[in-house]
């Protein structure tokens, strides 16, 4: 490159709005056949044949779900994408379109908005999405993002919440905890700079669980292991606002109890440790830290020979009658009801 | 009812936000066969057989796309779902399904988000429209609501802005202008009370107008009677920006040109008596004003018998090869040529 982008700066009032939609999405390319028309009329037309359309949409709001003092924009606009493809793959389904509709106040550049845009471009590259529509506005204040994801699923394969039965087996994709103790470091982190802003911070240690913070990723890679497997659970929800809630909602919604084991919640080695160092419980962090987008769903007993031993899936528990309620089983055998507390609760 | 509701007031603090979108969504009714499941899973599940489906987005922000101050709740609720619907219908389809997203700041209440709500359900109910999910969270300042409407089309029904063709005809529904006249009087009534809050506004000879600005429907009655002239637009677009902005997203895409007559264009008596007053030009009032949500479309020549002397529709010039421009003939018979002026060029 021979021009010097690191200082330019281009004020959104110098673009219309029209203009601003047509500069942003030119770089986006259609990936799906369901795609009829994307980007460019009053809506996009999509094309399901025989598949049922699953629809799900997130509002994310500076000072609210994101900090731009820690969080660079490109990851802020491919966390955004992630948190609704979530939700599609929770269905057992497969995401296919997005519609994306930003609102920033005049404190925001136009280069500011194409790297929230290279983010949000790529996670539609990663994840075989198409970007159909949107809207560009100005707000009075900070920034704003509204995401809608479509997607598609065979009427027979799609998994609600309300499907799980005594008996059926409650499993967890990857580990959890991470996410939110990526937050903790951050804000840490940030607390430092503002005495000292000469402090270099060595973040190298909390590597992992930065990551799961700034950059997760959509398991979209577990509803393909499940088909493969020839697994179809009886209940699914993604887990955003921390283990406990999603079990409540899915015992909620199925009519049934359940027994969670703590000494089988997936941590990874950086959670312990920095749980630790924080001094927090790391059983508490795993229950109502959020933000994991890890999959958390039943299957029928006769199922888990199929998923015993892999490497992506864990065994945390197991449903049960109403009756007995929805409990944690502590190392020391006792029974705790859970309670609902999201991932606020923790602040 | 036995209790005064007038003075309730419920702090949303006291809600979780999964309890506050049961308790918003509890009399939502589901009235088409293509949805499938509706709130209450991690998406909403739509099935379209041998139909394309639509999909818009709109986003709405307090102190930029409206003003509290003499929007009712309710109203706005209404309003914003038209504003989605509305783009539904400018493809010659019908809506079917919206989601609702909305971001408040403390200082409303339960009974305020029940308002919203209202206006809300009753749109939906009187189109005919789902509403299938969205999100509740809190904003650091204002309202906003972020609507995804989802609607139904057969391939060959789908209308675009590309399809328009020298000599077709250039036709509006309903009257211009109406919407934005209605906003310059509330402006002035606000002023007014805020010198004098004992003033009485007399607002009933602008009632036309108001309506118009308040309480906008988004034009279904035209896709059907469209379709019961058996008329299919070549290019269709909604007036949301002003007349002038949207003939010129026709043109550029549909790669033509256009002659719009100035003494065509149909204005309301009150639109004509309150621009005299305000000391305003009716045909920029209607080039510019936005928000008046008619569908502005182009048909072949041939279909003229089938829409000639229809109230609802009025041909208002006609396509042009492209090298002739897009051009606005004035009364006075002198051609100028039309510029992108949106709702924002008169403020």
């Amino acid at each position: 490159m021979l021009e010097n982008k690191e200082n330019s700066r281009t004020s959104l009032s110098d673009f219309g709005e029209f203009k601003l939609i047509e500069h942003l999405t030119k770089q986006v390319e259609l990936h799906n056949s369901s795609t009829v028309k994307g980007v460019g009329d009053d809506c996009a037309v999509l094309d399901y044949k025989d598949k049922q359309t699953l629809v799900t949409t997130d509002l994310l709001i500076e000072g609210v779900h994101f900090d731009l003092s820690y969080m660079p924009l490109k990851h802020l606009g491919y966390k955004s994408v992630m948190v609704n493809l979530s939700d599609v793959y929770a269905m057992n389904g497969i995401a296919k379109q997005i519609t994306v509709s930003i609102a920033v106040s005049n404190r925001f550049t136009l280069e500011a908005l194409e790297e929230l845009y290279a983010g949000i471009i790529l996670a539609c590259k990663t994840y075989n999405v198409d970007l159909v529509g949107g809207d560009t506005t100005s707000s009075t204040k900070g920034m704003l993002i509204s995401i809608t994801a479509i997607g598609e699923v065979k009427p027979e394969d799609v998994v609600y919440r309300n499907g799980a039965k005594p008996n059926d087996l409650l499993v967890v994709s990857g580990d959890l905890g991470g996410a939110y103790l990526g937050l903790q470091v951050l804000e840490r982190e940030k607390q430092v700079f503002q005495v000292n802003p000469n402090s270099q911070p060595d973040l190298e240690p909390y590597n992992y669980l930065v990551e799961r913070q700034l950059k997760p990723e959509a398991r979209k890679d577990i509803v393909k292991l499940l088909k493969i497997l020839e697994v179809k659970p009886t209940a699914m929800i993604d887990i955003s606002d921390g283990l406990s809630s999603e079990i409540l909602h899915i015992c909620k919604q199925s009519d049934v109890g359940c027994n969670l084991y703590e000494d089988k919640i997936p941590l990874d080695q950086q959670v312990i440790s920095t749980c630790e160092e924080f001094n927090l419980n790391s059983t508490t962090v795993a229950l109502s830290g959020g933000e994991d987008y890890e999959l958390l769903f039943t299957i029928s007993q006769k199922d888990y020979p199929k998923i015993k031993g892999n490497p992506n899936l864990t065994v945390i528990g197991h449903i049960a009658d109403k009756t007995e309620g929805v409990n944690l089983i502590t190392r020391a055998n006792q029974k705790i009801e859970l309670t609902a507390q999201g991932w606020n609760a923790l602040k």
